[in-house]
């Protein structure tokens, strides 16, 4: 392999003679060796148009000529629309707060600079990394500046794939809004419930998992960048502190703050702790979904079922004809995924010392993970499973006619201990709850039929209305 | 011991004659001898108080007579004003989702009421525990709704004592305005910084905590009270379900609102998730503001040592004079226990099934805890720690002029390569970076004097303004 | 209320003229209001035992006279045997590395020392709490010590209650032995399995967890007692070092070992997490035990209903004759309190610095809780709920002939495809497998008898041995 | 894309003709799109040699034909050497317990057979995925079989660098042995210990690391092999049963023992959890000492400085010359990732149910991450720190000389009281606790010398034996 030579303050170093990314690149490569997963695209992608935000400002008052600032835009441009991909080499977890990432990017912008203005990769006179692709800037501004980029739209398309879920429980509670089912709580029969209301308690629950998510896009919205290392915005000019975060807006089209307290901003995370947090919240309503789906399916003879849920691969190598419930159980595992990175989050978040969090980088890989999972989650979730839904219509009657729960009913016309001993009876005798209170001349036939009107039960009221005492 | 002879639906059993509580009650406590905690009291204090509004409601529209209610809600004030205490014997952790909780309020609530009737404790034909206390309501909503009203002040009363902590930092923000030391990422020397600078950051990331439990309160504010047993409202009359709300509202001077899908609030328990959340990034925040005042109060004389913490007891039973900042640490370790019961709370509110999630009391407890442990934890910090923090100025001033870090404010002028080579030899000679600077002739003092300022490099811009290259 | 003055080196303090506790102790409860929760009194009684073998350890050697040992070991003793409890006052929850434990341990010795020699509380020239009592000690061995002597305990205890539970599974194993029911796999029909194979799985995984716990009680017989403020040493008499071991052991009973490598016994506490992992283990193992017996009952009449669990209590407030699987629920919970406790633990392991781990406090509440939590739980769960548990034979048989997964045994006489098919026409024609086989002419009856002999199908082996192809 | 029509239970689909993989895989590949992350390369490797064993053995008991077992034997040497990589195409994270990744080698495996025999891909009546590849087993064992095998091996290489690492600490304690410095306890200053036994007691550490490791590997010797669907054995020879251990023993040179409980084998993961929470352990270890590093090499000129840890990078991007702890950062992060992936592990062990754990695929994912990132987390840590760490001496020696922690020792010859005294005097007047010793003539210079001996505070002792009182 051919090599140019480079050198940094650690001594010099051979690089591929093609390669964009220059030493610092190489080094971080070399000193972690932990994944073998790179940098996340999406902040690559985020990056490059922050350092696009940074050249235009600094050209924009004078301090970075017209041509080099040029040549960096371009690209800038470049890598923001998917060029020179494998050039990103340095390891997803990694020491420092993300300085080799940082560093990634200004060798691959430099090069690509320099070439563009005719030079020859690694001849950093013509543009050099740090000088003038990371002019006014810090790992500490531009990273953090670049992550809340790449995850603002991150979120959003998972917005919209639990908007799309949120609609299809919905049509799903239309559909199923007439079959009556038995109601469980503690897997015990408890009363009367419509499988539409079923359904529909699943879409309500996304609602707010929407909201929580729109309410940490808003903390997002504030940045860093022009803080430089430690907030201070040493080594940035005033006036590209105070005109960057509007070239940022230009670029990406969204309504970026500077912090107030920029030493404040470098320096804390808690807003990426909160979108973990977030996330999570969402895996455990999920996961109670793709449970309870797991269960109403289960069966399909010696379980539960009262739902189908479609059959989208063959469920066993060994036993034939067997369907599992694949897709719940891979949204369950999702959600296992992200409460357990939500603790890497966290542990990340809390060892932030002084000035910095250095502990950004692995905090920034389970967030995007996290993200990316659930999203993929629920998009699959819908899919391949909720839309497919078909409800076991005759089962579901069956089995609150067959049931003991609907006593409950009776309960504000006997009360709570006549009930119970019926109760009681019905399930030692094997009768009907029905039978017994006739056979006995508790009430008669008629009033039953309206206390127990199924439908009636599903809905507040007491059936009836004539009660035992005050 | 007296006692007298209760039966429920299982059997018949013994209770101490004086006891207010019940059978089921006493079954409970028999049945979960887990923790030997009982029940917190706020939470006593707030069912006590929706089973009162339950009573008016009831009573409103006649199906409670007023005698009854009129017994029931003096219970109910008694209890909620403290009273009683020692009737609450369940354990706070135990199977059903607060079942023993409610039964062990309705209990204690019948023979309190009966007794101002005239009654006998244990004679439930005078106010019964599940026809009357309970009428209209079932464990499944009432709890949850008394969870959200004790959970609500709770918050509130941490709010303040957040602000608080937030006003003082502010004050030493203030106070240490001018003291200018030498900011540290990832330990080693950076940049200069003044010390109000880092002050004012730890101010400004408890703003935001402040502004997500506020968030985590509105959502508190809908409850499903009228859902009975899983939303349906089964058994509560639905004048009842459409006004207890409002009287819950007046007797807390709250907001509450109904929830519009009362199948889906009671089931899911995200919204508890959503305040563990906020606590646990709140904790992880202290915690890192814990760790940077052990840090910077580290030696005396073989650490940092910039500022010094009161001495609140003597640090060891074995080294003389030895003060150890155990404020922090113990804020550090209310933010572990904060952490671990998220977890906790998350597995819990996972494990919901169906109409129900019964694993509320671990999750409830939890909750409580780390509310009031952070409550603690942030007052203590406040009081013990941060108002007598006092700054060793002379120290950070001679650390800053020691350093190297002023290299970067050089950068600029001179170049990352130039300033990388002085930084190296200042360190390797042992020399100041001025004096090498100086000696090699690249700045004038005069310029050096500019661009060195220390106060200057704590704020944005490039001092001297003198740049190398474009 | 009456006081007496005590002077530290923080300054001076009224302390109530009764108490055994001193300065030192009042001091620490007044900065740590964290929790309302005291010192475990395991711990308390195993810091007495330790605090007397140095002093008896220390008289032996000329450093204690006479008279003050024993003193001292008296006063030991009576704390030990559960005297003087209330006079353990700081918060379970502690800045230090429970330094104030300590300090509370020895001001409360010292002083009914000086007491028991005729002195007056306070007077600490007769016995003094840091020179007689804590001699030759710190903090920082006596209480990663004191901890290990009670864990061990403790832990024995936990393991006798899950020895029990394994032999009520055992029993249950053999009582169910002919139970022939469905195997669930995924929620989905299985294959068939005895109940009783199913409670021998759960008596045999218990089996790992006593054997996880008996090797942590190994790993904690390494101690660092000796080893005073970092493991050097310093200050206590070489003599003592080597001797104090042997007369702790004699005290205890046990065959605790003095670590090789004191520094690192002094600063490192993964033993700890080592017992915290095991316990949590533990933990996934019963709630997933609990799980199962949760769905196994399910119903009575619209779930699985296999088992019964015995009845301990009324289920619901609202639904009569309701029994709810309380047991195994709160068996989730505590297992779901001891998943957190761990994340607590391993946060506090992880925060070490140095030549300590200040964060001892914290995790020692959580372990001692985890400990105990799952004592009591394995202890309700048995004696309330396993060993009561009955077999519901005639619908686990139904449910076996009912079903479609037993065509898995067909599949090596006939091939996966055409036992799929033959499924898949059983479930939509809502047929019996046998039916259509014998309709299809694949298999004769005899055949069909010997292959799907439900018993045979629990075992091993392919029915009827004639296979398709090779 | 040319492709072939391939069936299942399901319905037909286009499989890419040159497809090695089948219908199943494609299926599975398209209904879970979840991580971009496919089955990792070890558990690939391992299952091909699982399926080798099971083919060995159903030749030799005449099950399967001498051509077929040779072709499938041939075919998975083949892939467990590394052939036919990019084959399997499914996702790490999906539903199922690992069904499609069974399937995928099944189909894989049944495919190159058939081509081996001189068939076309997809004419599985040469070979069968099902019939032939599987005969014998179910997803449900050999899965956590292959699991096994792989993470022996993975472990073993772990050990070793856990190994590699210990020997490196080893050799830098006996480097720094004579380097007296001052310890510190909660970051103050403590009591004088030598750098040397500092690195000792990281090696020490290590060693339980180690042990802990082994006994895991132990633990994962019991296999489920022969159990097929759910520890039952159907559809299994009983001669395959007793004879395939043996058989793969042969193959992996391992001592696998069958579970003498196949059920139990079958549903629990415990082991798994087991070994997840010994990595956790492990981690916690790792990050305290980075940690450690972390301080001790602070400054260089406003933190500890008593160590130079390797540079390996240029640590800012715009500070120059600033060298920062990179290699300790990424152990932190490495650390934060196993913690937080244990507890995805142990949320998928508690979801197991009945017959089955369905959660495991991302209980795997997760469990062979921490392992592989540990091993590369210590290697890094090994050779890119710790073995280029050097001793700042000088350093170290000041700050002992300057510190007041030294008057411990003087201790037990003045007492605790008047050791304070002397101690608070030393900081509030900023003299040495020896001239204030000396002025206030307590100890004659000779006996300062003999107590003070920085060499001799750190070993156990009490230098001088003159002591105050008894």
């Amino acid at each position: 392999m051919q090599t140019r030579e480079e050198r940094d303050s650690i001594g010099k170093k051979e690089v591929p003679v093609d390669a964009y990314y220059g030493i610092q690149s190489l080094r971080a490569a070399e000193n972690f060796k932990i994944t073998d997963l790179k940098i996340h695209p999406r902040l690559v992608r985020a990056l490059a148009r922050v350092k696009k935000a940074a050249a235009i400002s600094n050209r924009n008052i004078g301090l970075l000529s017209e041509q080099k600032a040029e040549a960096i835009i371009q690209a800038c441009n470049e890598v923001a629309g998917g060029s020179l991909k494998e050039q990103f080499i340095v390891d997803a977890v990694q020491g420092g707060a993300g300085t080799s990432i940082n560093m990634n990017m200004n060798e691959v912008i430099a090069n690509r600079a320099t070439e563009i203005l005719g030079g020859e990769k690694g001849d950093y006179m013509v543009v050099h990394p740090n000088n003038h692709v990371n002019m006014g800037q810090s790992t500490n501004d531009v990273i953090p500046t670049a992550v809340r980029v790449a995850v603002i739209s991150m979120l959003e398309e998972l917005s919209e794939k639990v908007d799309e879920l949120h609609l299809v429980f919905k049509d799903k509670a239309e559909e199923f809004n007439e079959v009556i089912k038995m109601g469980r709580t503690q897997l015990q029969d408890a009363v009367p419930i419509r499988l539409g209301q079923e359904f529909n308690a699943y879409a309500t629950s996304l609602l707010r998992d929407k909201k929580r998510i729109k309410n940490t896009i808003d903390d997002l919205l504030i940045i860093n960048l022009g803080a430089t290392a430690i907030g201070t915005g040493l080594n940035a000019d005033l006036e590209y502190v105070n005109n960057v975060t509007s070239v940022l807006n230009d670029i990406t089209g969204r309504e970026f703050q500077q912090a107030e307290d920029l030493v404040d901003a470098t320096q804390n995370v808690d807003a990426l702790v909160g979108v973990s947090s977030v996330l999570k919240t969402a895996a455990t309503n999920l996961s109670k979904i793709a449970n309870d789906l797991r269960l109403l399916s289960s069966g399909p003879r010696t379980g539960i079922n009262e739902i189908n849920l479609p059959a989208v691969q063959p469920g066993s190598s060994i036993m034939p004809g067997k369907v599992n419930p694949v897709i719940p159980e891979v949204v369950n595992q999702v959600a296992f995924q992200i409460i357990g990175n939500d603790t890497t989050v966290t542990m990340a978040a809390e060892a932030g010392q002084l000035e910095l969090n250095v502990m950004q980088p692995v905090l920034i890989y389970n967030l995007f993970q996290s993200i990316e999972m659930l999203k993929n989650g629920i998009d699959t979730f819908n899919k391949n499973c909720i839309q497919g839904i078909e409800a076991n219509v005759e089962r579901c009657k069956n089995l609150v006619e067959n049931s003991v729960g609907i006593i409950t009913a009776i309960n504000p016309h006997v009360g709570y201990e006549a009930a119970s001993r019926i109760a009681k009876r019905a399930l030692e005798e094997d009768k009907s709850v029905k039978s017994i209170i006739l056979e006995e001349g508790i009430l008669t036939e008629e009033e039953l039929d309206e206390i127990l009107n199924p439908h009636e039960m599903t809905e507040p009221g007491i059936a009836g209305k004539k009660l035992l005492n005050k």
